[in-house]
């Protein structure tokens, strides 16, 4: 089985119109909702692709009514909390889409506490824990490490996408995987070279660190502590147009299944087989208007496409 | 009683974050919400002044029921319809305020005649009838119409605040005031000189027309079918600083007390007293940040300092 946990999940609502008038009063055309936040993405992906996908993380009120209904069909396990949860808005033009982001509300310790045994009721050896987006404010280091260290204890491995100072703490309490993209990297580890920055995080003890490099890909560093470093490198055929919104996600589900399918093989080889792969689905998620979904035509025409090199 | 009539109200979302950045993902810093709609505006200035008022239209969903919450000490005759109730998401940073309208729902005959209903229960001789706002997508002339009608023959003084044809149609079934902004104005008539475009309202029937002009205050006509026009004109002392939304919900809040308090006094006459009112107690909601409240000192402060002219 593989768990996404969405922590601070969003309804992600989109305005469209043809332009926007800074300062002014815009009518919206249309408006549109899909179930958000990236741990989400990640479920409704992989339930896409036909793989047995469960989602938790913490979820309340009107909103999050609302995204249990969209989501119906995905095994879901969400803690109720009390308070709505957030909604993300998506301004969108012919030209741009600027994102606005709400917060969110902070969650209790017996939330956190609801979490751990969702993650106890699902995951055990041979499956795979992801961990993704952002945390609901307030939410400390050790909640997070607790979370990844138990279920690093029970023998799943664990997939971080996150930010800030938390991947740090992911890599810390045993995630197998971490995946930030470039600007989360460098703000997590101070280091503006990629390679360097991903050593931080495999010597905080990640087993592998994947970064995403959007239009040029994805970048795999396995190794650390005093082992030499892997590298595996994989690019896309071309830069593909449409959504990026996304992309990093389809990317964690398509490495979530390659742990899942090899749950006794070092994370190397795996890595080493599924970049390429993660790569191809990224590409089909942008070919797609709506984040969490990918073109599954376009998926199969970037596998033959991308390959993968090591170094 | 003052009936206040806002067929496509919304929850008014508001967004604050220090800028943006245009095609960009922002984090929102704070996240407030008000009940909106220019309606709810007029009923809460007139609460807020101590008037008896009422107000309905169209309200459904979650949304529907928080603002239902928020306007609670407010007599409220809401019609609940299946759909949930609109948005509205305004962006606020130091610099400039982006509005962000949804279009709302579209309302069926049966509600209609359901508002028509309330508006029979309260409105009565010596009544007041605000309809204020946009309205609800697929609204028709006559649906306009007959509301407005429905309520004049029942005696009331009917007040609208609307915009495009609809404001035509308020003013040949019956309205007594009508009050729309210069462009509005121009908007519905086609004329770009705001006394020829108020001729033109008056000539369908209006008893008055009153223009809001933004900082240069407010010019109120009446007369027409062959009868010279009178013109009273009114200006605030100054440039009040703050937030225009909600202005001239204010103004139309004292125009429909005076008209309240002086039911059996010709129009003329209750304007020719209460223009000065109305740009006082607009600049007064300028004053206040949330649209739909006004500061009472800054109130009392123009009251003394704005005085009205005849023409």
């Amino acid at each position: 089985m593989i768990l996404t946990i969405t922590p601070n999940p969003a309804l992600d609502v989109t305005y469209h119109l043809a332009d926007v008038r800074w300062g002014e009063v815009n009518r919206v055309t249309e408006v549109t909702e899909t179930a958000g936040g990236k741990g989400v993405n990640v479920a409704r992906v992989l339930h896409q692709l036909s793989e047995p996908v469960s989602c938790t993380g913490f979820l309340g009120g009107d909103t999050g009514d609302r995204m249990r209904d969209m989501l119906a069909g995905l095994d879901q396990r969400w803690v109720p909390v009390p308070h709505t949860t957030r909604r993300t808005t998506a301004v969108v033009t012919g030209t741009a889409t600027t994102l606005f982001n709400e917060p969110g509300a902070p969650v209790d310790e017996g939330a956190w506490h609801a979490l751990s045994t969702v993650v106890a009721d699902v995951a055990g050896r041979g499956d795979v824990v992801v961990l993704s987006g952002s945390m609901p404010p307030g939410t400390t280091e050790s909640a997070v490490g607790e979370l990844v260290s138990h279920a690093a204890r029970r023998g799943a491995r664990v997939v971080a996408d996150t930010s800030g100072p938390l991947l740090r703490t992911a890599a810390r309490a045993g995630a197998a995987l971490v995946k930030p993209n470039q600007e989360e990297l460098r703000e997590a580890t101070g280091e503006a070279d990629v390679v360097a920055g991903a050593q931080v995080l495999l010597a905080d003890g990640a087993e592998a660190v994947v970064v995403s490099l959007g239009e040029d890909g994805m970048l795999a560093l396995t190794g650390g502590s005093g082992r030499p470093h892997r590298t595996v490198r994989a690019r896309p055929s071309g830069v593909v147009p449409g959504n990026p919104t996304g992309a990093g996600d389809a990317a964690v589900a398509a490495l979530a299944r390659a742990l899942h399918a090899a749950a006794a093989t070092p994370l190397e080889s795996v890595l080493h087989a599924s970049l390429a792969d993660a790569v191809a689905l990224s590409a089909a998620a942008v070919a797609c208007p709506v984040a969490g979904e990918v073109d599954l035509g376009r998926y199969q025409r970037e596998r033959a496409a991308v390959a993968a090199t090591t170094g």
